[in-house]
């Protein structure tokens, strides 16, 4: 199995250099997301001359609008959705298998049973609650983290903060963010707190956090004069904001407010060009290592 | 499926009126444990009047030292458990199946695969990592929440504080008290902190906890001058001390120093007679609930 320290990503020497002056450093998801599909190609040309030709496969299973792979129609039942998962599970080429959410599907459709039917050996998207059950116990060698909050996780990381022993704040608690997010820190030894919708003294909860990661769903909602000096924020909001400056009129910004925040946080990710092309390098992470697992049992 | 309002106890109106004076109420455990138990009671002969003779099975599976039902010998193998455990899944008169822990052989048994062989439709100890998927994501009508921390979530509930706002403080990360714990808080919408031995300031920590659960395992490690006056703790601990003046030399502690802490706490376990029998019966609960379960499933 591999092991969590062969995980992190070797960029430590590439990591920054905290600024001397106040403004926050800036923590580049795409100058980061680069070293990482670097590094995967890497490995997966060493897979090819391994076993010869061999290549790490993944399946995006899209019902309704725009897909990349398997299209369902809108019109699909929950029996086809399910076939299709199934003989995904069975097809040996294929080692990631992510399921897009919303099913935009006519027909009713359970989420969490369809989510469930995938097998948690190519549940790359860490979804299914067999692979969040390891995560949230700390199993983390043996089941796959959702990507976004991997990719949090790579972030912070890279600025070489010690995560063991800090104070986390974590605002959300989604399956997909915040709840991994929390099990993540938790498990690199942080003591973590989760805010959310009902957490009343928020600025407060916020000002003593060393390691902040905000996935609450509200443009800016996080204030630079709540943030601890020197804390290390990132920021995993996308929400798009009226602008009448730009062509489009709109303009994407993330649940912190930036300029404020950078002007007292030690390190920050930028929205766009942070936690979003992160997450993508680590869907190929986790596809990649889901294919070496699969060679290992070949292997056995 | 049995709705999260309906699983808290009828227990309301005999609830604790908080006392005047400056000690903490006491939170009796036996006291709360009767009424679940007469509750459960009353439950079971309504099952066994609807479907004749109908009764909630339970089944304890443990290896080595005393059992109480299934015991395999200390030379058992992990081919003999998963044997046992996989008759026991397709009992249909049973509905609980609990693994004693630790395995106590000879051979080398993997602790988690075995865990994870119960059925998660009768993991009554909810240690399965699809039933701890589930809780930790906040699916909780659809779980089985393990006893401990099920337990201290009853004895919050009967102090009459809500959960909802408030800050929790859980000492602890373990699979069976601290891990689930969090969950249980978070999604009763507390903002929720975890602790643990990586944390570096333990007492400011627990200044700040209006409910504060602790299951560390060290003999009364909280001080009372640590909590917050007014504030709701649970101790989950039980630690041999030494004591000369008891016939047996020792006596049971709790993980909190409770003399102290009782006159700073606005309600506290006591230890023994909180935490621990509300969990036995938390158990039986849990059964019931799978009977229940069972049950519906026959009549759709």
């Amino acid at each position: 199995m591999l092991s969590l320290a062969a995980h992190s990503l070797c960029v430590r020497a590439t990591g920054y250099q905290q600024s001397l002056h106040s403004i926050a450093t800036v923590i580049s998801g795409n100058k980061t997301s680069k070293i990482v599909r670097e590094r995967l190609k890497k490995e997966v040309e060493k897979m090819a001359s391994q076993f010869s030709g061999f290549r790490p496969g993944l399946v995006v299973l899209q019902v309704g609008i725009e897909a990349k792979h398997i299209r369902l129609p809108n019109t699909t039942t929950q029996d086809e959705v399910l076939h299709s998962i199934m003989s995904v599970n069975e097809n040996a080429c294929v080692h990631g298998l992510i399921v897009q959410l919303p099913l935009d599907s006519a027909n009713c459709i359970d989420t969490e049973f369809v989510t469930n039917a995938v097998s948690s050996q190519k549940d790359v998207d860490g979804l299914s609650c067999i692979n969040a059950g390891k995560l949230s116990r700390g199993d983390l060698n043996d089941c796959f983290i959702p990507c976004t909050p991997n990719a949090c996780m790579e972030l912070i990381r890279q600025t070489g903060v010690f995560v063991a022993g800090k104070h986390a704040v974590v605002i959300g608690r989604s399956k997909i963010v915040g709840a991994p997010m929390h099990d993540l820190l938790l498990w690199n030894h942080a003591t973590v707190t989760t805010c959310h919708s009902k957490t009343p003294d928020l600025p407060e909860q916020v000002g003593r956090a060393d390691i902040l990661v905000v996935g609450a769903g509200r443009a800016e909602m996080v204030r630079g004069e709540w943030v601890k000096e020197g804390a290390v924020v990132i920021d995993c909001g996308i929400n798009h904001v009226p602008d009448e400056t730009r062509p489009s009129g709109k303009r994407v910004v993330g649940d912190v407010h930036y300029s404020s925040a950078s002007q007292r946080a030690g390190y920050i990710t930028p929205v766009p060009g942070g936690v979003g092309p992160m997450t993508v390098a680590m869907l190929m992470e986790n596809t990649v290592q889901s294919a070496q697992r699969f060679l290992l049992k070949l292997r056995r």
